[in-house]
């Protein structure tokens, strides 16, 4: 194979995507499990219901907006259940399938987190960066996500102003 | 507490931010692993060591260099050492502290890794970028570094031309 190795500019950028991909998580997680009591996921799963029609999604559709197996998604909503943030039900137009809906506990919980996690966002992500640099972000994540969610399952969360599946 | 919610611009530069942070650590592991049966910690682990002189460091630089707590790079370095890609000696200037260096075949493992592993940043990171994009990210992975590496104990990584310390 003929490596084409990288050169300064695309070193720059990879390492510096590197370090971000590495850092960031754990600022969000942080903040959030010391404040309010929950990982990042768990609040994006709840954030999630929480803008969804009734607050209520099928838990195949809740997975691909989270970018969750159906396991590891059953796995933290049966942890949510039992703090009584989510329950889940047979869907009454497929029995096969199952809804997780949030509760008046649920929403209570995400009305909480949300304020201090907006806070952490300003200021470890859109703060430092100019009103151009945000529309640059914007469209490089774009790109980036043509190959690495190519089925566009995450598309629904990134445009939620189109229809989405209940 | 006075929120100021994200506006439209806000959200899509943050939700395309997250499912990138979301994505982009599996596809990068998943190849690294299939076709090295390295993670992507790993191998960046032994693509550090591969840069520094003698191909060796200090354990406590090799974990900020890593973004890592010494307790999670001594346990990845030690099954490193198991399967003789690296080795661990006490440091002859100062006998408190430990290095690490990468052996023949930590050598060989980097130098068969890498291509795979730039192949798969091209296709996923690079490729779909501009020259423009490329540069405008390396500016806002800067800015966002500010805020989540404020002591900027990833900069030696960042900027190699820097003299490091071993």
């Amino acid at each position: 194979m003929d490596t084409r190795w990288l050169d300064a500019d695309e070193r720059a950028a990879w390492l510096r995507l590197v370090a971000v991909v590495e850092l960031l998580p754990g600022v969000i997680d942080a903040q959030l499990r010391r404040d309010a009591g929950l990982s990042h996921f768990d609040y994006f799963v709840l954030a999630m219901l929480s803008e969804a029609p009734d607050r209520r999604l099928r838990m195949t559709a809740l997975a691909r907006r989270t970018n969750a197996t159906l396991p590891r998604l059953s796995h933290v909503v049966q942890r949510l259940e039992v703090r009584d943030l989510v329950r889940r039900f047979p869907c009454p137009e497929d029995r096969r399938a199952t809804n997780a809906e949030l509760t008046a506990a649920g929403w209570d919980a995400v009305v909480a987190a949300a304020p201090g996690h907006v806070a952490t966002v300003r200021e470890h992500v859109l703060d430092p960066l100019s009103r151009t640099q945000l529309k640059q972000l914007s469209a490089i994540g774009d790109a980036l996500l043509t190959r690495l969610d190519p089925d566009g399952t995450m598309r629904p969360l990134l445009d939620p102003a189109e229809p989405r599946e209940a």
